[in-house]
């Protein structure tokens, strides 16, 4: 056995989630289910294989060539991992078109897998928070995602000055492609691309890409000019007729009817890596200087339910990954220290007590909602039970031998007071509830 | 685009959860992880791909040659996606053998692919939670495993009537093979694998399979009594040196002190698919005339973390799979019938009105914990927009037009009693809450 053992790392750019990892998982989640549930949003899920095709129609080149997990399986189906969950959320919104009632709003929680060098805020595997509002093309719904991004981070305890919402356009960005830097239609998705990367790539490269796009070089000077402007200065140069312009116009004074204008801003650099993007697109970025990488995106797509069925339903929303926002969080402080602290009561054992009262005990705490665990382990001394206790930080431990059985009272023991206290077999439940309520609000 | 129509079906023996069939899987899910927090177990959680390795040595043949799903990665390793959860969790608990207090208590909610031939209560992918005790080799350990089972079962409302856990030992049923059968040590496995298969294939492929194994005709005749048999029974043909015999008495004792004695039965037949376990094991069976397959099963495995680490850390615990038990649910009636519906507020619009004045109620629904949904689509009738709320099942919709707006009131509807009233804007939180608590209780 001592030869051929097998690792025990996860595979490359995944993670395990012991409890602790997981406690933190599960607050973050739970509290943007909490916050999308507010507005209304329903849950949905689908499963984690989908068909290639799904992907290599509108997903772009990057993540379909590099970036997808893809085989075939043994019925010679070409099948892919989900690299994103759009495509999946529109098949579905497609396979029922008739039966639902539009618009809808709704959430999924997913795991996603990317063929990714792993790097600081970039796994092959994360989880991802998707939401989306399909069948309304109004700019008021454009309006709740970017309402509900600001909700999310704020509660999180996010301030103000921790991050902000950055809104572009694609058809305002291709407006000024074409009518103001003369860029030919084919070009303009090239051109999107070479300005997706530009933080991320040196600037010699970002221009040669560029030109090489069919944009000169006196063009570039001026787009870059252009990133530096305001909507009202770039929508002068276009005149009355650019309904990206239009849009944004209105996006802009809807936010700001919802006091939502401290954290948004408009920036024409922003224009998402994904082919499917028609209108609104946004990135959330942290405002740190040490992070200078959108903690996410997304944006409008009026073409993505047409892959499946002859129908135009148009889908607004994002998807909230949680590598980059763990970053963001701890980065700000913002995480609890208390998230994977034991909550119940420790039952300790003794010798001579019949074992079968301490299932009793148990299952009385566990019908009255309080996580009960009865130590393990015949014949351990009280120090040892202590100490398994304290290294799991239960807070309460219950110590019930002969004497308490036979008086009909339980002792309880509190472990960070170090103090102990006797109560009637009847009250121990009231009692412990009471104790438990006082650990909480105190950690 | 009508030429190239992508399919809108998922992947064969995959789901897609539309939310009614997510509100469902939420409903079945939340309510385990109540039952199993009670017992103070934590959740963890591992990636949805493993090293193919990890299946290979310990999960048996029909799994690693016909069911799991892998394929090479760009960096060549060979990968598979996870078919169970015991090796993750196993290859988890084995990283970090210096660092973790045992036992541990931990239980999981995950997603598992295999390649199956899709059927009643057998699907590609299922959702299942996983429970294990880790570090205890007590038979206590596997009463609490049965206790939670038996927990699980009830929290949903099955009666003691609907269910059987059918409890064998593997260490048992090897001395009976090899003492009583004479069976040499080296054939129990395969003997074990066609026991196991014993309901699902004909009788004659049955006694087919025994005899290649190395059992004769006239003992194969000897099991089918020792099938019938008591514990008490087989026990006695084995005398006093079966540790297996031990176990299992011991462990029906301390489930009677534990008052779960009505839902167990001893079962000389099970013995489970999974090459791994070598002490309890158990399944749990729908006792209705339709349904023969087991619900579900788990053990007790000695062995797994030797894989990673020589080191001996035992495990109990099971595997509870959402596919076969949403038919048991279903089978039973035990499904509530609510579980989809909006449990919120709908803020229908009136063109007179700024819609600012329906974004700032909305926020105040939603600071206070009211899920608010704002109507989309401008200058829609009335009419249409309380038909969209019925669709929608939303219990409540608010009416505020130019009249309350003016006059700081809001007008509330009650979709099911068809009622509307109006109260003052400064009440309307209360009001609603209390109206949403009613319908709550209602349902």
């Amino acid at each position: 056995m001592s030869n051929n053992l097998l690792a025990t790392n996860p595979y490359k750019g995944t993670r395990d989630f012991y409890p602790g990892e997981m406690a933190v998982r599960n607050w973050f989640f739970s509290r943007m289910k909490e916050v999308v549930a507010r507005y209304g949003y329903e849950e949905y899920n689908g499963p984690i294989l989908e068909s290639f095709d799904l992907y290599a129609a509108k997903s772009g080149q990057e993540l379909v060539n590099e970036q997808i997990y893809h085989f075939m399986d043994r019925g010679d189906r070409k099948l892919a991992i989900r690299p994103e969950m759009t495509p999946t959320v529109a098949r579905m919104v497609a396979a029922r078109l008739g039966e639902l009632t539009f618009p809808l709003r709704w959430f999924s929680i997913a795991n996603l897998m990317r063929y990714e060098r792993p790097q600081k805020g970039r796994l092959r595997e994360h989880w991802q928070l998707n939401v989306d509002i399909f069948g309304e093309s109004d700019i008021r719904a454009d309006a709740e995602i970017v309402s509900i991004i600001a909700d999310l981070m704020l509660s999180f305890g996010a301030e103000e000055s921790m991050f902000k919402i950055k809104i572009n356009n694609r058809k305002f960005f291709n407006d000024v492609l074409t009518s103001v830097l003369d860029v030919r239609g084919e070009d303009v998705q090239a051109i999107s691309k070479a300005v997706d990367k530009r933080a991320k790539v040196p600037e010699e490269a970002y221009r040669k890409w560029l030109l090489e796009s069919g944009i000169t070089d006196e063009n570039i000077n001026r787009l870059d000019t252009i990133f530096g402007s305001s909507l009202e200065q770039i929508s002068q140069m276009l005149g009355d007729g650019s309904e990206g312009a239009r849009e944004l116009t209105d996006l802009f004074t809807l936010l700001k009817e919802a006091g939502l204008d401290r954290y948004v801003e408009f920036d024409f650099s922003i224009v998402r890596g994904l082919d499917y993007y028609t209108g609104t697109v946004f990135e959330v970025y942290d405002t740190s200087p040490g992070n200078r990488r959108a903690l996410f995106g997304g944006g409008r797509y009026d073409n993505l339910i047409g892959l499946f069925k002859n129908a135009e339903i148009s889908g607004v929303g994002f998807g909230f990954g949680d590598v980059t926002f763990q970053n963001f969080l701890e980065t700000h402080g913002l995480v609890p220290g208390h998230l994977d602290k034991s909550a119940g009561v420790m039952i300790a054992l003794f010798d001579e007590t019949p074992y079968a009262e301490y299932l009793k005990l148990a299952a009385e705490l566990r019908e009255n909602d309080i996580p009960a665990t009865i130590y393990m382990g015949r014949g351990s001394k009280l120090k040892k039970q202590l100490s398994f206790a304290g290294k799991k930080m239960f807070p309460l431990v219950i110590l019930a031998g002969p004497d308490e059985i036979a008086g009909n009272k339980v002792m309880i023991k509190q472990m960070a007071a170090r103090e102990q206290l006797t109560v009637d077999r009847s009250k121990f439940i009231d009692k412990i509830k009471q104790l438990l309520a006082q650990t909480s609000s105190e950690s």
